[in-house]
Parts: C-alpha cells; sequence; structure tokens
C-alpha cells in the first residue's frame, strides 16, 4: 500500500458524532472493561457469569483439549453479573436498546426479576444497568423501582422518560467507561 | 403392581453401609441440592456458576434453537459458587478426592486462590469446601487457611489430617446434604 503523506482520513462533525455515539462500543465490553479496571485498582471484585450453556455433546480427540461439538443456550436463571463491594454482595443485569422513545420489558426474563427480588430481600445491592444506545447514555436504576414498574406494568415497555425520572445517570469516563461504584457510593451507601 | 403387605425391601448392613457411602452422590449434586433447598426456605440465593465455555460456533438453523457446534471449556477465573447471605458476599470453590490421606493442591487453580485473596479482602465469606469420599467427610474451610496452606506449602498435597485439624466437618443431614451456612451461622458470624 502506498502512502501519501498527506492523504490524512477525513475528520467530519459527522464522523466526529458518529464515533461519540459509537465510543460505547457495547454496553457488554464497556462493563468487562469498568470491572477489569475495578479489580486492577482493587475496588471491588465482580464479574460476568459466563453464558450458561446446555452441553450435549464432547469429542475427547486423543492430543488435544476436549472439543463440545453439540450444545445449545440455555435461559438464564440469574442476573449476568455479582461480585463483592465493601463486604456487600452486588448483583446486577445489564441491557442496552436502541429504541429511542422507551426500553421493552420483554428484554429482562422474569427470573431475573425474581432473582433480584431475592437478592435485595437478602441484603445485596441490586440494580439494573440500562442503556439508550441512540443517547448514548446509560442509567443505574435500582433493583425496588424495576421490580415495582415491572410488577405494575400496564405497558409491554417502559418510556426513555421514566428512567430519566426514576434512575442515576451513569456519567462517561474512559477509565472505567461505566463507573457505576460512584453512584452505589453517592447514592446507595451514601458515603460520599 | 400387586402389593405385599410383609414384603418390604430387605435392609441388611451391606447394603445401608454401601448406600451410605454413595449417599452423597457427587459433591455438585449435594451441593445444588443444598442450594435449591436455601434458596426455596428463602435462606441464602446462592447459585453455581456455569461452566465457562469458549464458543467458536454456531448454526442458526431456520425453524430451531441456535445450536452451538463449536465449543471449549475454558480454565475458571473465580470460584464456582458464589450469593447473598444475610446482606454478606458468599463465595466458595467445591473439591471431592478419593484419596485417604492427602487433598492434592492441583484440584485448585491459582486465579481460584487469588480470586479468594480478593473476596475476603473486600469483606466477603470466602471459603472451599472440600469432600474426602473414601470416608464420607466434607469439610468447610476457610479461605484464610487455604491460602495460607498453598502460599507455604513445601508438598504437592496437604495432609487428610490437616483438614481435621484446621476444617469444620460438615454434618450430614438429608435436607439439605451439605448444611454449610450451620457452619458459616456458628463458626464465622458466630451468631449461634
Amino acid at each position: 500500500m502506498i502512502g501519501y503523506p498527506n492523504a490524512k482520513p477525513r475528520m467530519n462533525t459527522t464522523s466526529i458524532k458518529s464515533s461519540a455515539s459509537n465510543r460505547g462500543m457495547s454496553l457488554e465490553k464497556d462493563l468487562n472493561q469498568t470491572n477489569l479496571y475495578y479489580l486492577e485498582l482493587d475496588k471491588a471484585v465482580i464479574y460476568k457469569k459466563p453464558t450458561p450453556v446446555q452441553i450435549v455433546n464432547v469429542d475427547y480427540p486423543k492430543r488435544s483439549a476436549a472439543k463440545i461439538t453439540e450444545a445449545y443456550f440455555k435461559i438464564p436463571s440469574t442476573t449476568d453479573y455479582n461480585g463483592v463491594y465493601k463486604g456487600k454482595a452486588v448483583d446486577f443485569e445489564a441491557k442496552e436498546t436502541k429504541l429511542k422513545t422507551s426500553f421493552p420489558f420483554k428484554l429482562i426474563h422474569p427470573h431475573q426479576i425474581e432473582h433480584l427480588k431475592r437478592v435485595i430481600r437478602h441484603g445485596g445491592i441490586g440494580f439494573l444497568i440500562i442503556r439508550f444506545t441512540y443517547y448514548d447514555e446509560t442509567y443505574y436504576i435500582e433493583a425496588e423501582k424495576m421490580i415495582d414498574a415491572y410488577s405494575n406494568r400496564d405497558h409491554q415497555s417502559l418510556p426513555y422518560t421514566w428512567f430519566k425520572e426514576n434512575g442515576y445517570l451513569i456519567p462517561f469516563s474512559l477509565t472505567p467507561p461505566v463507573d457505576y461504584l460512584k453512584i452505589i457510593d453517592k447514592y446507595i451507601l451514601k458515603e460520599v
């Protein structure tokens, strides 16, 4: 490939804007990065659980690693993320939507709601992290509020405005991308 | 089926003994049953994490569920079990051995030791459940003690006698089979 010294990629406002709105890559990647950051700075020990898989068939070739040749995705019975922060059990589910005006309830499984109910009943810090990719906004929603909205739902989705009113907007930073412990310190443990 | 009122199944000492030594089925099954019991009685919310799997290839057939056709087992980066009990994060690893005289250190991955160090540093209740199937004995080992033994090891295994001296024998019961919360109440939270 021949390099033309002045042929730098053009950066116009459109491309900047689109790169800004893609900055989050995906919520899962952002959260993995955030949790790794917390781990490395020894702030908390929080992991994403592995995807639950029903293994049906495994080959054991002689000279190499066991190979799973048939397996199926299972519906998770719990939330995706959990761990320890300041002695407390932390447990949450994360979801993102491209919709502008609402968040569909169907993105959350009923047993995830049941699981969050149990977590908070036993004194854990339970919540949801919901991202509206269109606005590039990520909200911390206390489990109590989502359980309440879920139980009393008369629509198939929860309006975007509900999140603005009931959630805590997690400020975007680079390190870490989704600093949800800041919200926990300030509004849940009320330490700051 | 015809019922003979007096034809009860014969119970001799041999069959009782062999059923007793097999009563544990496997430690994993016993723990799943125990955790389900805790869940149903609303005593704690503790789950086994799914087996971590690296998914390489997935088929999406038109009219049926997505089928994973190539995947490999990954080395777990954390322990297998975690959850919430009395507001505290609970985190443990479970292992069984058929050996009579010792427990091989290699059954525990170094990063599981690192993970347990982090858990207790952040105030969680970290421990191991170790079963000697030969004796049908299941021990609760505080993470601190195992970390210490692991760090100062000069042999490839830990003698069975070490467990008798440093662990808490979990009494066998039917419901639940491995009542480890009893040990936590009595010796860790010192509530009883």
